[in-house]
């Protein structure tokens, strides 16, 4: 091969669902290797909910956003077919931010070795950004104690569904807010969790009271939308929400409000956002936190998986409808 | 003296201004103190914005409400006439929850020895709740570092005014929200603050973009209202926010929605609300935080005195119009 492909952020989306107009699919020559570099062939890429934070122009976000013309950015996963890096050898596995491009020249910066013995889709729905999510969210920001309600939105994604499965291993009761039944299914007979919440046909309110008889104690949102306003109602006093995705609200130009600080006060609640920018650092104090609990086999995952460089366009959308079931990842 | 006179608490608010017909002034016979207790005469009574919880049948509140048919609850300072109690002699200054009622008897429980040269007035708006709150709140929740920059809402209020000053002598840039320019003028002028906003005649975006040209590190939220949004639109990435009180809210039925959780998210903020009750129990550590500040001169205050019993009720209501000046205090 002589030349690879890649796609790049050439738009802003101003709100609404994403478009190819957005994006440009490019041919590029298969760049040369020069000493301490060596090359990636992406075997697959991770689609994730903080991208749309990285395509927007919100110069006050954690991270700048893509530059246009520049490569869309994104984690993946893959294998070194070239190398003059003397820390890296042909045939290593390697996990990091690559972008959406079949190929990734790199002097290793960022990318970590992959040696776990689990097939790529694993990996990216676990070790990666998934998992590393879920557990600063869970343990560091939410503090959960054993005995303790509490209820995941976004419940059967990537983060929400691993929050969930840390929560309940840990000996709370657990409920997560999903968008189909057979979402719901999947997190109350699959991972185990004690209720689901169907936000599209359920009484929010009502199944919200019959499910948390004791109130809710962690809120772990993913998602925003109605449900933020309900599951509000029940925190507990000296509840902690932990605010880590608005999924509901990116498509909008004016996101919805939330609710009144009053109850903030009355019951000494904490709502704290976070990122995983901040926390690249603990990495490796996040990954041995996590990794029993994989060992032991309490955290079961499902991947989505689009075929082809340019499905991850269209893929994306999969957010916003909520028609993904599982990891979202686009194999190469 | 064969009767004394009390103000019981006979309805709840239902939203919109307090009035008399939501209290019964008694007259009381004269109590009979008996072992192991003693008689004050309260001298100055405090009115706090945290009243409207204590009146409001809201059972999740942090603290019971006032039973209907009860004498009013509030925190006062007195001196002892009669006593019967091995600890407590006549003529010892007292202070702590009386009530609304000229004469209190009691075992002592939750009352403190008040032994500082200071006129009950500034007793009462120091070291008592406004002195404790503030120093709680800004210190223990809002964590502020030198250099950093604080925006208070009702900034000339009892505990906005406190925590101003403190901030002030911790190095930080302290910028005051009041309703008045005599208000503005007092927190700048008087307390040191570095600029004011007056929420009802400012153009309210320019002059806080004028004012934090570095944006703002902690914001400590007093009273709710238009304002809160503009405030959190200028909040830095990991800043703090203090929800104290919403004193523009409480007397609305429906209380106004808070802003979007997606720059709670974006700039990792923290939301945390707090009540003293919490921590009557760190009251000795917080005194010894506060003190050295009011011994070195950094604390002013003024008191806005009503006088009589009675003036308790109508009092309650300049914290709606905003047009108390200093720490509402009813001397009796």
């Amino acid at each position: 091969m002589s030349t690879y492909k890649a796609i790049n952020l050439i738009a802003r989306p101003q709100g609404g669902p994403i478009g190819p107009e957005l994006f440009e699919v490019v041919e590029k020559p298969m760049p040369k290797v020069a000493d301490g570099q060596f090359l990636v062939k992406q075997n697959c890429m991770s689609l994730d909910p903080a991208m749309f934070g990285w395509m927007s122009a919100d110069t006050e976000s954690y991270i700048p956003p893509v530059a246009l013309g520049e490569v869309m950015r994104s984690s993946g996963i893959g294998e070194i077919v070239e190398s003059n890096h003397p820390g890296f050898k042909v045939g290593d596995r390697v996990m990091g931010m690559m972008g959406w491009q079949q190929y990734f020249l790199t002097n290793g910066a960022g990318l970590n070795k992959v040696t776990a013995p689990l097939p790529d889709e694993a990996i990216l729905s676990v070790f990666a950004l998934p998992g590393l999510t879920a557990t600063q969210g869970l343990f560091n920001v939410g503090k959960p104690q054993k005995g303790e309600t509490i209820v995941v939105s976004g419940a059967a994604g990537s983060v929400g569904s691993i929050v969930g499965q840390l929560a309940k291993a840990d000996g709370l009761r657990v409920i997560g807010v999903v968008g189909s039944d057979e979402k719901a299914d999947w997190i109350v007979n699959e991972l185990g969790f004690d209720g689901a919440i169907n936000y599209k046909t359920d009484d929010l309110a009502a199944k919200l009271a019959e499910l948390t008889p004791d109130g809710v104690d962690v809120y772990f949102e993913n998602t925003g939308g109605p449900i933020q306003h309900h599951v509000f109602a029940k925190m507990n006093a000296h509840g902690r929400i932990v605010v880590c995705g608005m999924i509901a609200d990116y498509p909008k130009a004016v996101p919805d409000l939330a609710p009144s600080w009053i109850q903030v006060i009355k019951k000494r609640l904490i709502i704290q956002g976070f990122t995983m920018p901040d926390h690249f650092g603990d990495v490796p104090a996040l990954l041995e936190k996590l990794t029993p609990y994989v060992m032991k086999g309490q955290i079961k995952h499902r991947a989505h998986v689009l075929n082809g460089l340019e499905s991850a366009i269209t893929g994306l959308n999969l957010f916003f409808t909520g028609d993904n079931k599982g990891k979202l990842i686009v194999k190469l």
